[in-house]
């Protein structure tokens, strides 16, 4: 029941629009008509990342930009509380998490089954598409994976930043004989840290600038932490003491910061070979020494989101083998001042992780992770 | 017979020495003895590349350097002498080509099948081993590989260029549905584009600044040929041209360059989930549009050398579906003022493919090709 | 303009419907509401396979039933007459090859990538879904794939069964070095042969126990063809023969049977490392030396129908590294006499290839191919 | 020190000689000379496996025949005692495990990286080859793998039956999205659902008509185990409980007994796309139903022996991935009477993996493992 006796079906759908630059609102939300593969479903967590923030503060994402109103939020799960007449997995009262993005099904990649580059994808807050922080959000049942028994809302939430470190291992055929390399050990450093363990990498070297972070990630798991500076002269030297660290050949890099320091180093440390796996977008051009990476055959390997990664995501949470709780530290309620204070906390933590979460009377109530 | 009447066996063995920068010498060249698997082969026809004329120009290429005196070469077919007591598949009088690099067999990169990255090969002409610019080597039995009776020693020299385009080709997995974009149309680019073909490219664009070259590739088979400038300011331009060429998406780009321009206009024109594949080294640090590659799940795969390519080189030439004649031009006999005279010229062509061949009196004749 | 001045528009759609064991009629078809992403399609050419004579002559196929009177055909190519509101990439006029079969996208294996494997499949003529022997249809516009200008609509209808071998050359990984076998010279075993070669596959054998048969696969581009009986006690002998004729080790083989026999046959036959690709489906349970060719790691890949072959077929077809024109013997028109005229010429002919096209006015007119 | 006083060097090399049916006799054993590439081993724990109790019953096994005698044993760790002039990765006094095979490297098989596969292999204890089971050994450097500081000479003498599981795993592609289906609970069945859980499979199901092999199943690990007959016809309902024992489709099924039973059950259990990996050998012939499982796309994969799994294994008994010692449940000394009473032991217990080791005086004792 929601507030002051209404039924959720009797409440407006509320919520947070993207209006201009720096400014969101919350206000209602006209659903579109359940179809007869849709779910409806009522949101419970919904995090927000740095594309979300980055989406605030400049109404654009690379070639993305946000020309209309549009609903922000994409890391959500929550309740199913009707479906459609062809639906069959699932019921209302089902706690799902959510994959965001709606491929087309008819271009070649989606039928190569590299759906998560179909260039027609609809993809929660990429505009022209509405996001789901809202009250409630309809969506293809397809698209929604039900929660494990003992795997909160919440960690269903963190299945979509998870979901890039699982896409990243996949792609870089991460297995228990790979020794794996983090560049960075911001919130996506750590979940492709966290997905490389479950994958069964043998040994983890992270590497960051920052000491709070490294501290971080040798609490979550790390082998071995290197601090570095950010001055490219420093890259011989430092790859020294990451492979010393390492104790062994460096088989697969991520590089989550996506630099020209942090792909150099990747590039230098990474053993005949091996890959590199380029994670993070800092910057769009870079000066890397390719030449020398390539003939070791040291290949790059590019992701782009994720496909088909809930069902592992959520494997993961439920057996354990991966734990996003340390990851979630700021939670928010679901008001105008809340998400305004959630997402001026988030833009502090630089690339924080963090979760809005709804309790009690119905509305959401936002939660924030900040590891930064 | 030998020059005299001398046999072969009575004839000392000779060489083209590298002794110092841009002096070659031909001078006594002391064979190893016959190992139970080895076979010694005396030389019909040897190739120069680019990298004979580096280490000749200045005694070193990348970290290689040449410190005492080396017989060069190592593009080579022959004809069998001698057999060890173990050898059963050659026997005296069989025409083969050589693969010139003896890996260790005993690292793990071998022991997985990439003993082409095995860090203690010995290859022909690369320091301080000697080449094969010789009247006779000593070579591994399962390294030399017999011709069929329609390739002829000349062609069989030129499997080991071929080689690096096979080697590039199997590493982006070429096939009947790749639609290829060759970025340089020198010696590598041509030997890739035949390569892509031979492995059913349908579709194969190449692109250079030269007029003359792109004229030649489109006579050995290119769809269709782009010309361009070395201005970076054009690549926007120039991938439109490229991508009208192709008339679809092109799914594997080979940079035969490894230009800051050519890698850049590979990783841009590329399709989304393609690949680019980096084979020529002009530039070590490159600066390039990266991360936009990367989002599209474009991967750039390294090489470096080649593997187990000379059966699969033989079998193209045997069957036609390549040829290589057209790329030998120019011919040199074995004295020292042709091999001085081929190794000018291999010079001004810039990466020009020579072939030395053996022709009356047991002495060496060398041949130029140059299609500069 | 059809029959009678009376356009396509007013005409009534006919089709061949499957009412009951060994009956075929033609009756009016009515055709489903054209959706947005669906074209309608006026059948020009439709060939029957051996599973339309094995669905008329037992009104089932493995699992699949034939409850309710059913439009029969699913090989088949046409012309666009009109498009849904959202198809782009087709307009009336277009001449086309159609995939018969259309999968649910929101499975697991739909998701990734293999679609043929989707347990809610709708096949042409695969009960109880409708098939494609008649005037019009109504399909998917991606399902559509149009016909270079060189193909015609009967190579078009031919693209169904090519598709299988192509499939079948896909999952084997066939190659440049890929030397195949192929057990049956039916109409499978010749497209796959067929497809192999177009793959690049250098050498080819096939086996059959036909001398007509034999002499086809030899005149269509077989290397060699081995003649066997069908007695068990022959396989050592035969394997011994097939191995000469390849002059090589066999790397794939195809069993285009699926008969004790032949699979025997081809387990024993093939290299270390190398693989059996079963295609035919001639036994059910079988009997077979599984052990000694799994321990040396010989695999038996599996293959069910096709994915993502059409633009493949189309580019052989267009390039003419694959002809099928030589695998259409038999013509037929679409009247009733000729339909069942068609149906029992490809019954006694055994597996044949048969097309029915449509000619004068308007009408279609069946040709029917007989390679048996 | 030797026993009596006497120094290794000094003392005879004995060894446990298989000299005809059914007779064992330890005997003196001359070791070959050590080579540049050489170590000599003291060998400290040899487990015998199934292959070794079939030599000694029936003088073969397969296509192997003890024609003179032979010295038996191949699953070993041993001591490091001398090593030739060119070993730079061991010295004496490291303890390592050894892999027992010595292939050509100059096959093609070798040169693509699958050793496994070589014509030429040399194998300890595969006739006409000495095996390990003596004092000492002498043995390429590069197949003894150095022991981490807490794994025991016991555990690396299990690397070798381990390696058959984690090849096996290799081969399926087992990770952790794979659930995975092991029939039969001997000692190759075990290892293999060990090595599974190892690779990350999130839910492994055991099958076996043995109540005690399910129970030490269930102990080492097993999600669920399924109590099955010999009977062919309980096949469908024994598949039912099996897929409802897994809760969700099997990806890949292990076939570790090899009869027409389990692998019949195997091919009918997996899902549509998945693998089953033949690793028993009980049957040559068998009677199955390949078809239906083909057109499921469900691949039969072949396995023999290993390669490159020893580093593998030994990171899993480092990190306690995979615990062998339960394994191990009997010891023997290295006397005559040991010897044989190890091997009528190992005989009754069925296929056991049974471990002797040495122990004081330098004489070796031995261990017999029987999970039978």
């Amino acid at each position: 029941m929601g507030k002051g006796g209404k039924s959720h079906e009797e409440e407006e759908n509320m919520a947070a629009w993207l209006v201009g630059l720096n400014t969101l609102k919350i206000q209602p939300f006209k659903l579109p008509p359940l179809g007869p593969h849709d779910v409806k479903v009522r949101m419970k967590a919904v995090g927000i990342c740095g594309s979300d923030v980055h989406f605030l503060k400049t109404l654009r994402l690379a070639d993305f930009v946000v020309k209309e109103p549009m609903v922000i939020g994409h890391e959500c799960a929550g309740i199913i509380e009707e479906v459609g007449s062809e639906v069959k997995n699932l019921v209302p009262g089902d706690r799902v998490a959510l994959e965001p993005g709606i491929s087309c099904w008819r271009c070649d990649l989606c039928k190569e089954g590299r759906y998560n580059l179909c260039p027609e994808m609809k993809f929660f807050a990429t505009p022209p598409v509405h996001g789901s922080l809202a009250h409630q959000v309809v969506h293809p049942a397809y698209l929604c994976f039900k929660l494990p028994d003992n795997v909160s809302l919440e960690e269903g939430a963190m299945c979509e930043p998870l979901s890039v470190g699982v896409h990243a291992c996949r792609r870089a055929n991460i297995g228990p004989e790979t020794n794996v390399l983090v560049m960075g050990a911001g919130p996506i450093g750590l979940v492709t840290m966290l997905a490389a363990r479950a994958f069964g990498a043998p040994r983890i070297v992270i590497v960051d600038v920052n000491d709070n972070r490294l501290s971080v990630a040798k609490d979550l798991g790390a082998d071995e932490v290197v601090k570095v500076s950010t001055n490219m002269q420093d890259i011989p030297e430092e790859v020294e003491r990451i492979c010393k660290a390492m104790g062994a050949g460096v088989d697969v890099s991520f590089d989550c910061a996506g630099l020209n320091k942090t792909m150099s180093t990747a590039l230098t440390a990474t053993s005949a070979g091996g890959k590199v796996c380029l994670v993070g977008m800092g910057h769009t051009e870079m000066t890397v020494p390719l030449t020398p990476a390539a003939t070791r055959e040291v290949d790059v390997i590019g992701i782009f989101r994720y496909k088909n990664t809930w069902p592992l995501c959520l494997e993961f949470l439920r057996s354990g083998k991966i734990d996003v709780k340390p990851l979630i530290t700021h939670r928010f309620g679901f008001s105008q001042k809340e998400v305004e204070e959630a997402f001026e906390t988030s833009a502090r933590g630089g690339n924080a992780i963090k979760i809005f979460r709804e309790t009690f009377l119905s509305y959401l109530v936002w939660h924030l992770v900040n590891n930064g």
